[in-house]
């Protein structure tokens, strides 16, 4: 196997080398006061992040966690939901919720298509008793980013709460938690937001916090007015990942120095190269070909190769990670992160080892038309 | 305040440089073949330190997390337990049966004693219909070590299911899961595990997998059953902290390789020192003047002086960071923690600190006696 390893995968991402050092240093103590400043800013960070003035909460987890704890917090058995789904994690919405005994209703899509906005409208109709519409901004599985803003929009007047899993999305493209009025955000460390997994944080708008707002569903670790008032204490609930805290701390710093809208730009830049490129080598994109798809690019294998195969080869020939197909479309798709701590550079390397590995697997590829178009997409692209 | 930093605390502890170091290695994904291979050796390692041969589930969290595992996984609504409650964690089990809907009989002590097997004996009587009995082995906010080997023996006969909180515990004194009938024992990273907080573990006996063994509260994230079957095929239920699994990994070599009774003799020793030291100083101790109490070690302040200031004051002087008492406790006693990568000197460092930090606050200690004879217990001690 290559010795250099590169990881090209929708999470977890490559960690810059601040934060991977911030990770290094000694272990505090969760209640003295080094690490109560540190957290201070994390959370003030967040809000940043989330575009948001309401609670930010923060839980030691995968983001499965912040997930769960919107379901928890927010529904009772037999409450009304709807789920909006088009891929792996749309349908984890609808486990959550039928796990937690609500009547779930599901708008699906087939895996790799949009939702619309206008079908979310429809189903609710002038439904007034729906508790909760989860939704996906960036449906990993698929590459798809979802328009929130549209969708969020379309709820308002059935007063259902908003509930975004951004988990892959936030911090990669826009999310404006307030002005579109999401009512919970769910995000994870380990993707745009360049820190090791194993923090999930759920933004929590003022509205849900009203009285009728807790629901009888049980829990503790992932409830949401304990964490609250502990945050408020600056006095985590339970004893966070103190190290992962102080590394996400960095991280998140990294980026607001760096602009968000910035950032938000270099993602549509190298998902545009990235896109333009696959298609030079003559693939065929399986995630949406236009500007939104900024977060993950799916690629379908060409005829005869096998994704499986193919990501197999390049990890282990190459030393180059990305992602398989999930459910029904491994082997059938393969998927290019360009996530977080990304450059035009990583785009070149994902698609060179793409070139590489198809021609391996013996397929008719030009040497270097992938790669040539993606700096070409990109020069042209940081020129305006 | 000082510029060189000493966390002894009852958790989170000290890690060694070398897990920091593993910390800081670049991400890997964690469905690649690299990390697959330390996922395995760092659950097998759990197992030998658990000195289990069933399963211990891997969960990315907070020890609390692992524990409402137990009671989400174990108890429906309306199921009889008992729980023994000697101080602030044995109240969280109560909590947590609580929040579930569980018909919860406490058998509580005075914080600072120490559960009696023969108390648990009586209250199960001949009932059959006690689905846990949720129990503490260190309790972290007395420095308690409760005989988990007779009180697991005493419910036996009932047939209830035994759950062990051994957060602070594993690692640091003998908990032999298997053989001594325990179903259930939880435990963190960042105790004697010598890693950053942020995974939790909940070992499960064979005996509750059985059939019987679902429970209808309803759980996602922390379902057994889940997590058993992802881990069975080393591929985790939901995105793990992977770096932090990583470092785990390490420190459960380091102490696999010193030999678990080893630690746990060094434990035992370190604690006596600490006790001898401390009554030395003319200090009354608030944790057993026994070996039991090998864990954490909590010492009454003297008359006039508040365990508040002075754990302040050891912090902002000199560096050095106690933990002070819980809820009542608060102000009346401070906690020396000895856990983990610990030894003589840190010993002779807590102490040394008391020493200047007391006669800072006006009380009058010899100088140097503390230490002295914690060095001396020591001495002795190693010889044997």
């Amino acid at each position: 196997m290559s010795a250099k390893r590169y990881l090209f995968t929708p999470g977890p991402t490559t960690v810059p080398p601040e934060v991977l050092a911030a990770l290094a240093e000694p272990v505090v103590h969760h209640r003295g006061s080094d690490f109560r400043a540190i957290y201070a800013e994390c959370l003030q960070r967040l809000k940043q992040i989330f575009r948001t003035s309401s609670d930010v909460l923060l839980f030691t987890a995968s983001g499965t966690g912040a997930m769960e704890s919107a379901v928890a917090n927010l529904c009772s058995p037999g409450s009304r939901v709807v789920v909006v789904s088009a891929g792996s994690f749309g349908e984890r919405w609808i486990q959550l919720a039928e796990r937690y005994g609500c009547e779930v209703e599901a708008i699906r899509y087939e895996w790799g298509e949009v939702p619309v906005a206008d079908d979310l409208a429809s189903v609710l109709g002038d439904a007034s008793d729906v508790r909760a519409v989860f939704m996906t901004q960036s449906e990993t599985s698929t590459g798809v980013v979802a328009d929130i803003q549209a969708l969020a929009a379309a709820v308002r007047p059935s007063g259902a709460h908003v509930v975004v899993d951004a988990i892959s999305s936030l911090g990669a493209v826009p999310l404006d938690v307030d002005a579109w009025g999401v009512d919970v955000a769910c995000a994870g460390s380990q993707k745009a937001l360049m820190t090791p997994p194993g923090l999930a944080m759920a933004s929590v708008s003022d509205a849900v916090w009203a009285p009728e707002g807790s629901s009888s569903s049980p829990r503790f670790y992932f409830d949401w007015d304990r964490t609250r008032r502990a945050q408020e204490k600056l006095d985590a609930a339970f004893t966070p990942a103190t190290s992962l805290v102080v590394a996400l701390n960095v991280a998140l710093g990294m980026i607001l120095d760096g602009g968000l809208e910035q950032t938000f730009e270099r993602h549509r830049l190298l998902g545009r190269a990235c896109r333009e490129g696959a298609k030079a080598m003559g693939l065929e994109l399986f995630s949406p070909d236009d500007e939104s798809a900024a977060v993950v690019t799916a690629v379908s294998a060409p005829g005869g190769v096998d994704a499986t195969e193919l990501v197999a080869l390049l990890r282990d020939r190459y030393g180059v990670q990305l992602a398989n197909g999930q459910a029904h479309l491994k082997g059938k798709i393969f998927r290019i992160g360009h996530i977080g701590y990304y450059d035009v550079f990583d785009i070149a390397t994902a698609l060179g080892a793409v070139e590489l590995g198809l021609a391996d697997l013996g397929a008719d590829i030009e040497r270097g038309i992938a790669v040539t178009r993606a700096l070409d997409v990109y020069a042209e692209g940081a020129k305006v």
